[in-house]
């Protein structure tokens, strides 16, 4: 049976090549940092989609490689900013770039590769470049919003899940939904299939971001792979969280306001834990991601494609993403 | 007679309307800043240039005001970022926004501007966005690079004047000529005499550039409307040092080094500027400029242009730019 790997490893193909060429770019201070975070683990999960949507509609998926390139190196340039935003040390189990040489570095290089992200779609004919252009754009413009209201959020006592789930949209699911246009956009496909490809793909995004929060709390320590109630002692607005302040009775509030002014230990872990249980926010959570996960499969079946291979992968896919326990 | 304002009102007017548009668009954090950046006073050159060099071959000018917005929020952007880089209290006479606010709101606004600049680019037809995404995106990576080269020169002892000359036309005489490249795509015009355009650019940036170097040292302090010998006082390598060292005998040569270690106060810049005129830099330094600038001028007289008064405007702003007092 065929599966992802076929795309991700001509994507990997494709990655080395520019990783290489970079050997021949100066100054070296702006392009070794950009090898070395290149080379880290990543889960390609926006390139592959690329790939796979333009297999939906045409036997070769190769020409969506430069696209898939454009959009990995712009999630890369908003992981190293991003990285600086949150102070964070580490990335892919290796130190951050602003950690490992400076911030100067990390600005400057995160820069240069967005700018790569957009010169990459220049290698397209006009129209295709135009549409690329346009919907790339789009999407940059909002993920950087969204990463504002993210940092807005840290600063506020609650948010309502509306905004919340408005703001995983641009963060993280409307890159989600581009890789899936842009494919389509590279195999001509007309523009409601592209938009329907689109919503499939925020749609993906969402549900991936809202299960990532459920299991951060409700992941088994062995499967997950990093350690639970990170985000409760952060006190981070998950959905989680901002769906039990809207359900909570009002002792119930009280008690989440207190947990919430907890110090960062096991117990606040085990306080909060107990109040999502007995609101059932763990129940709640999964069958939102169930209900968004169904409605989308639907979807998925009434594309256009004439290549069945390849929707079974989509459709796969994003069962995996969803049904997973890390 | 026709002077520049015609365009500098007309491109005000434009980008007026755009950060008006910002008031509709969320979250603030994240627009607010650029606001503020973009309602100081620019010397707004480079919108411009784009802007006369579409006017150089067709009536109505206008069509390139979104080319001229796009490259003015790219250079908006760079000078936020750079001003993180360099640490930089103030621009334009205001506080810097990672001053008023914080390094966060700095890189997360420059970034949305970069975007901003890119997404202009997609509001032209296919075959026109497409080489404008093409020449906009090489010199943007450009810039990049010749930032970094700027930082990498500090921490040398010293740098080949070749090597300045390399960085300053990166850093900041590409824009230039791209800017001039722009309004031409905007108008058509065949790419040799785009190129044609482009070396005329990026000769005026470099030029230019040359020029601030000297009035930094032998400006006039009433006129120059800075400090004079800041240049001087930061050990920076400009053109004017980078000559000196080369230009230098042993004696010579073993007095800069010296200078070099003083302290930061008038001693300094005076002891700097007896060795540059004892090497009769100051003369090389003009020579140098006015030789550019001649052979630009023959380089300005053979466009195949249908526009007189542009042309003129071209000339004297060429001039205008190297014969300055500030």
């Amino acid at each position: 049976m065929n599966n992802i790997s076929v795309y991700q490893s001509a994507f990997n193909k494709h990655l080395n090549l520019y990783i290489q060429s970079l050997n021949n770019r100066k100054p070296k201070e702006l392009y070794e940092p950009i090898q070395y975070i290149l080379q880290s683990d990543a889960k390609q999960i926006r390139p592959v989609l690329c790939l796979l949507a333009t297999h939906l509609y045409q036997k070769n998926y190769k020409p969506s490689l430069n696209a898939a390139l454009s959009i990995e190196l712009f999630h890369t340039f908003s992981l190293i900013h991003d990285d600086i935003l949150d102070n964070s040390p580490l990335r892919r189990g290796k130190k951050t770039i602003h950690t490992k040489w400076n911030v100067n570095r990390a600005i400057l290089s995160g820069d240069v590769l967005l700018v790569e992200a957009f010169q990459l779609l220049s290698k397209y004919p006009s129209n295709v470049s135009h549409s690329l252009l346009k919907v790339f754009s789009k999407a940059s413009v909002e993920i950087c919003e969204g990463q504002q209201e993210d940092m807005n959020f840290e600063n506020l006592n609650s948010v309502p899940s509306a905004q919340y789930i408005e703001m995983i949209r641009k963060k993280t699911a409307v890159l989600i939904g581009t890789s899936l246009q842009m494919g389509a956009i590279v195999a001509n496909v007309n523009s409601s299939e592209q938009k329907k490809l689109y919503k499939i793909g925020e749609n993906i995004g969402i549900a991936f971001q809202i299960m990532d929060d459920y299991l951060d709390t409700f992941g088994d320590t062995k499967t997950f792979g990093k350690k639970i109630g990170n985000d409760i002692l952060t006190n981070k607005k998950t959905f989680l969280l901002t769906k039990s302040i809207e359900l909570a009775n009002k002792k119930q509030l009280s008690q989440i306001k207190k947990i919430l002014q907890m110090p960062a230990n096991t117990e606040k872990i085990e306080a909060m834990k107990n109040i999502f249980k007995e609101l059932h926010i763990d129940e709640l959570t999964l069958n939102t991601v169930k209900n968004i996960h169904q409605k989308n499969l639907k979807q998925i079946k009434s594309l256009k494609v004439t290549n069945n291979t390849a929707i079974n992968i989509l459709l796969q896919l994003s069962e995996s993403l969803i049904n997973r326990k890390k």
